[in-house]
């Protein structure tokens, strides 16, 4: 039986990423976002979403650069610290021991720990109400080779990622699920 | 080791979602789609992205309506049926098997057998490239009596739903990842 109930956002799952963000005195800061979603192939655009009163917020309104780190599942520790500390008072990429590795064309630093790193060019900002969305280009992508196929393409089975279900993180095993079978009419 | 590799969109995981839509001459249909995100939560906000050249393209943007409908795992086999027909020539919901069910707000059914039914209108579309991006608020939302905990709220680690990993659907089983420890500085 379902039930009605006030309007919520509730797709599912939801992407788990850290975003990695220099401030405009060059500060890095990290944090953790689930309100995020692909755009665009042509060019590769995605959406991230943050409340103006985040910190993270002010870092890329400074730059309008960020890197999406995509963690494994064995990061969630690291991920749940990463959003739920502020970068105001603590240096995530330390309490959360991350190593900085350089992007190619932004200036904010990767995670070298998180197998895929997205190097995005904000390009557009729309406030929505309580959160603002960001609307970026990825401008470079760096990925772990083991997760790449013959063809160069990322396999999507070889993945064991983190998501996020409202109020618990959510495990996304390698593997498609099993083939129930469909009769086509 | 990490490639460097030209820019790709690569959030993992996507979710998976049935958008259900009713066009201006009053024919339902239902595509699956994968580029997508939570944007804003008050008001409730989404994207969907959308391919110009798509048969539901045309459809959401005649009335501006769409429900999104969150599958489970055992659904695969209809999320890719509703993914590869096209609504021109298929009627998706025959093909597939599926139930209409009256939504509240919006024209546009719901898939009853979808334990998650979000009535979405349709605030704005802005064209990015080869995807048209549409930004829709969620005006009422439906979910499967036996998710919801008993402070009404969803317990995430009861979902088994479906996840979008670039050439293959992905499991997220029920259950957050086992908990490593982190030495917190």
């Amino acid at each position: 039986m379902k039930k009605k109930i006030p309007p919520k956002p509730w797709f599912f799952p939801r992407p788990v990423l850290l975003l990695s963000t220099r401030d405009g005195a060059g500060r890095d800061n990290i944090i953790t976002v689930s309100w995020a979603g692909v755009a665009c192939t042509k060019p590769p655009m995605v959406t991230v979403s943050l409340r103006k009163s985040r910190h993270s917020h002010a870092c890329i309104h400074a730059t309008m650069e960020f890197v999406a780190n995509v963690p494994t599942s064995s990061q969630m520790d690291e991920a749940e610290l990463c959003g739920t500390r502020s970068g105001r008072d603590t240096d995530k990429f330390v309490a959360a021991g991350f190593t900085k590795q350089n992007a190619t064309i932004v200036a904010v630093p990767m995670i070298e720990e998180c197998p895929i790193n997205l190097e995005c060019k904000v390009r557009q900002v729309f406030p929505l109400g309580s959160h603002d969305m960001f609307v970026a280009e990825v401008v470079k992508t760096h990925v772990q080779s083991s997760l790449l196929g013959q063809d160069g393409e990322l396999s999507g089975s070889q993945l064991d990622c983190l998501g996020w279900g409202d109020g618990d993180f959510l495990r996304v095993v390698k593997g498609r699920p099993p083939r129930r079978g469909l009769q086509v009419l």
